[in-house]
């Protein structure tokens, strides 16, 4: 929870009042009978405020953590969410898009249970099928979080509304918003993926989708022997310079340090100040190695891969890549999905 | 028009003294009045200035606005434009390049003409004619706004001159000058391209360029590929750390920000206090899919269309590359272009 | 051992006192009777903190030089260590570990002294058995290191208990700590890269580090004309731009800014205000050839190599992948290892 | 000469006195007289310092330029020179070693003479005698100036010593050395090119080198190519951004900017808010063409002439790369030309 550490649950909880003084009366209180002791670890200050022009909450968390060397570290968190959905007519028309979305959903579940009783084992072994598995979870994930959410607000609200001097505890449902953006978003990243199952239209596009899946093994292959190295040198970079440079304090750090220099982004006067032998070394054998050879073997294998496809595609005819010609296979597509999708619904009812 | 949002026409104009203390007056009356309420979005202040000694006028547009979460948001456009042309001698000289420039495209305009009327609708299968017709096009808007503004300065001017109490709005002839500018550059843009329609000369080239045009299609297919999986990581991006991270504020800026990541500019720090355990998610996976893998197959299908295009032009020939070769060629050309240019004009008239 | 220059041991020391007061007036006593001359060239303050809490030392060299061209240049070294070891109960966990660690490279050290015997002119062929006797003989310092730092620190602590205004001169248990981490880390490093001997379980496997060890060489009489030209560079950017520019004020600052450049880390304004010629040439010949061209070889030399190993592998008999199949072989090659060993120790006694 | 444009020889100077207060009363008077009217385009401030410690010079230019939009803009100039040579016993050392290059060009110039009258017109046409010209003729100068220089300082040293209120102009000399020292690194990095001539004692390194020599007319015809679209986005960049950002503010620094976008290091922020349409297409155009598509049309074109190369080195039989037999090549090579050398010699006189 914390930024030093993880702080796990139990401690002491103080509710501060709505008014000023009252607060300043009860932070005195605090101070005099020391609440803070030395053996006090972190400090939350939890808080809410409402914008009512633009209809968000601002879930406020400031933290003070004090680390075993002395001093107090500073951290914030700031979740804006919009608990109190459906207010004006643009809220109401993405409630009506919600609901289709959950209609979209619920076919598309039907659709896939019926493939799955149809392929059975099979149906495990393409990886689109699990891919189409993930997003209808992460989606009815979604749904019920909606939902959850919805109600635990309008109880939050209703309570506040009536004590207007409890604290509602709107951080936890701040923490859950947050969590269900991420995984929202990562559904949506896979639906994008998913566009790729559609684009085998042409010639060109599955001349090209087939060379990544084909070096896909060597790729992977490579990718072991690379970060092999890649972590050598990270758990280099961690002993040599971590007590010193900011960016190599964990191995972790390191790794997300060395991206950084492979990308052309980092603070080589650090390196050298830490260690003038060292550092130097370390920094030209890395970009020598990382740079200059291994990362040269992914093109390496991309390059053959693609010599390769590229010669198998051409004993197949090439026909010239026409929009029309695009057009019209999307319409026939559209239509036989259409066809198949109204086939399977008379099935399932 | 603003920096938060467009603002469309309609509102309040006042304008303000030449004297300090007349102004001073006005404002404090706006004041007492409360011109500015709260349902007041956008303030814009504008005025001109002219620096004699450089011949330039300098419109200058502030705006203030004030966006629904409260507070003020300063912002600035500053138009150095140059609206008096033709004072001193070098600007007469300028002068006369633009009338011999209009007679150019005049002449331009009538060969393209022809050629249109020979070749008819296979004229619009070659896209160099396409090209030349953009370039007529956006020349003849540039020759009608030079003229259009030359008018509109010096009717302003003589107002200005009859009447120095009014309040000559620029603004409306700097936007407009900006924009005039912009379409220019976008032509000269299209100018330098052209030079590859007669950079055909040599074996080498023909070879390079017809490198550049096969592999186009592959490109443009392994672009669209490319984009789906940019795009994918740029929602992934703009959802997960839209809230927290600037360079990640709207979608457009996430793809902006992901072309910085490839190129090595990027704050790393910021994605990773945004979200501990997606930020590094999302930067490895970027980099390691992207930059690795991706950004490779560009180079794949150039290499492959290279080796291809060279085994096909190893058959014709070789001639040793000579200077003298080449300014005889250009000679020849020169010569070429002028009788047929002369025939044409023949025609013409 | 000072920021500017080396400074050979020689000089005067002067141990403060314990209390503030007695401190200061042997710093008045040293300033009256002018302690730092005109001839004087450096001063190094030394102190120790330790903290409690973390059980680190925290040993401090403040340095102060005094160059030729007058002025001060202030520097310092901070060296965190954790002097005493064996505190907590996790640090007895490590001490067994490293009792354990021991025993292993004994048997280790036995183990390659029995293949020596066996093998004898034979075994210094082999790259991996120079890396293997690297690492033990590293090992072995690293404990020799341990023993004498335990004696040494507890020797010191003593001195420091029995007699409290003695100065414990921690800074070069300091020194040798850091030389000894950065031993270890080294070591550690060339652990990492002791996988690759055990990775060829796989045919992708072999086939990409079978196609790095055999460019090796290509790699290597490249890397010599790169670095003649990366030189040549160097030596140009230090004799134009060395008086005036800091990051080219060294040769061998100039490499590591050489390196930045390729990379996409510099200051182009600094280069070209010093030289307004020969700044931008050396700049834009310099990312011309070496990053446009010469980068592109190793690149070439790697692809072709891969291209030819791929034929070669592709007549032996393919396998197809499967992770069974991986572990499967692991657990066969643990056992057979594991058998090995067994012998060898039964050999060995 | 200056900073904003360069400013003829022609004005008024004017010599300040050694003391504080009679300086004083003569800029007192200046100031009163009005010695900077508004015709004054800039101003300089020229002194020097000499630091005996270092033996230094620091000869300083201090210009203030007044520009027609009004305001003064400061610039500086720094010369750091070692006029006074030959002081120290290390000096003395450096002057002997002066004597000897002297010499070794004496000789060298004499070989290239001979060798020039032994072989006539073929003498030009290899690209290595003229490098040795070059270098030859640039010593020459050095040698030269070197002379000159010393000569010129003791002069001006006498006159100085001999009239302490005379202004001795250094700037003339500092400008001077500073040239003369951009020759001397022009040189050196010639002399580091020569290098290659004496590579060729390997098959690996021969292949390399007929590689790059190989490729070199296509690359240069592809940066033909490459540089008119680069140079076309350069002209785009300076006519939309050239007023408002300052790294396109020429069309010089439209270039720089664009290698520096290629290399990853620009300012992305300043461009769209220069121009929050034509800015982001500019970019990302930019980078797609010219870092994605242009720039990897070198490395194909390396890529296939190494290919090439290979396939025709394979046929010579390959020995094996041994250190020893490189050391007897080069043995053998030194004893080879000093016998020629010699031979030379003697033919010489």
């Amino acid at each position: 929870w914390g930024l030093i550490g993880l702080y796990s649950t139990g401690g002491f909880m103080f509710i501060l009042s709505k008014s000023k003084e009252q607060s300043l009366q009860m932070v005195t209180f605090l101070k005099e009978h020391s609440w803070i002791t030395r053996g006090t670890r972190v400090v939350f200050i939890d808080f809410s405020m409402y914008n009512a022009n633009v209809n968000l909450f601002c879930i406020v968390r400031l933290t003070m953590e004090f680390p075993a060397t002395g001093g107090v570290i500073p951290s914030w968190q700031f979740h804006s969410v919009k608990l109190l959905r459906y207010v004006t007519y643009y809220d109401y028309f993405l409630a009506s898009c919600e609901v289709i979305f959950c209609l979209f959903i619920f076919t598309f579940l039907i659709q896939e249970f019926i493939k799955l009783r149809k392929l059975k084992g099979d149906y495990f072994r393409d990886a689109w099928n699990w891919l189409d598995m993930l997003l209808l979870l992460l989606s009815l994930f979604a749904i019920a979080f909606n939902i959850y959410r919805t109600i635990e607000v309008s109880s939050l609200m209703e309570n506040l509304l009536s004590n207007s001097d409890s604290y509602p505890d709107f951080y936890f449902l701040g923490f859950w918003q947050t969590r269900y953006n991420n995984m929202i978003s990562v559904n949506v990243f896979f639906a994008w993926i998913k566009i790729f199952k559609y684009i085998s239209f042409n010639k060109t596009m599955t001349q090209l989708s087939s060379t990544l899946s084909r070096c896909a093994k060597d790729i992977i292959g490579f990718a072991i022997m690379f970060f092999i190295i890649f972590f050598a040198y990270a758990q280099l970079g961690y002993l040599v310079f971590g007590s010193q440079v900011d960016e190599f304090s964990t191995f972790q750090n390191c790794i997300f340090t060395q991206f950084r220099i492979v990308l052309g982004d980092f603070n080589f006067a650090d390196i050298e100040h830490a260690n003038r032998i060292l550092g130097p070394i370390y920094f030209i054998t890395f970009v020598f190695f990382v740079f200059f050879v291994l990362l040269n073997m992914f093109l390496a294998i991309i390059n053959d891969t693609y010599s390769e496809v590229k010669a198998d595609f051409s004993v197949i005819p090439s026909r010239e890549f026409e929009i029309s010609d695009l057009i019209k296979q999307i319409i026939q597509r559209v239509a036989l999905k259409l066809h198949q999708f109204v086939k399977n619904d008379l099935l399932c009812f």
